[in-house]
């Protein structure tokens, strides 16, 4: 079974997620993985529900660009979630 | 290094996705996994980019419940991409 990422990396990747993510939007679940030399990481965006997938495509592709350019052979999957269905749980919000 | 599950799963995978998707709508990239006994499936949903993300996400959740209910023990993570940036590319499109 593969190994999560170091912590310092997890850390990184959080930091990174942060910084682009606009007011509103949040991120969850986030899950990290090393097999071999690849990384692999996912984790749930929080977006306005009537928002359009171009939109949230548009930020998702932002925050894999950002990733790519922090740490390498990442592939990063991110499922976008309406935010409203997720308002009861205490996420990392962007204020 | 964790291995793909057996190409009899993809199968069922593949037929439950293919149920389940409005025509026009499509997916590709599909990786699966198996990790201990644990199965990771993720891929792509290409849907009109003009849709809303509540939209989305809830053609998410029906694919999402129909895997479980095919498969124990999985996990599903679906990253949704707007259609029309990828007409270029030939796919699994449901007519």
């Amino acid at each position: 079974m593969d190994a999560a990422l170091p912590l310092d990396e997890v850390g990184k990747i959080e930091a990174e997620i942060g910084k682009i993510l606009p007011k509103g939007t949040s991120f969850h679940d986030l899950r990290t993985r090393k097999s071999g030399s690849r990384r692999f990481v996912d984790f749930h965006l929080l977006v306005p529900g009537a928002n359009t997938v171009n939109e949230a495509h548009a930020l998702c592709d932002r925050i894999e660009e950002a990733l790519e350019r922090t740490l390498s052979n990442i592939a990063v999957t991110i499922h976008v979630e309406p935010l409203e269905t997720h308002k009861e749980v205490k996420h990392k919000t962007i204020e």
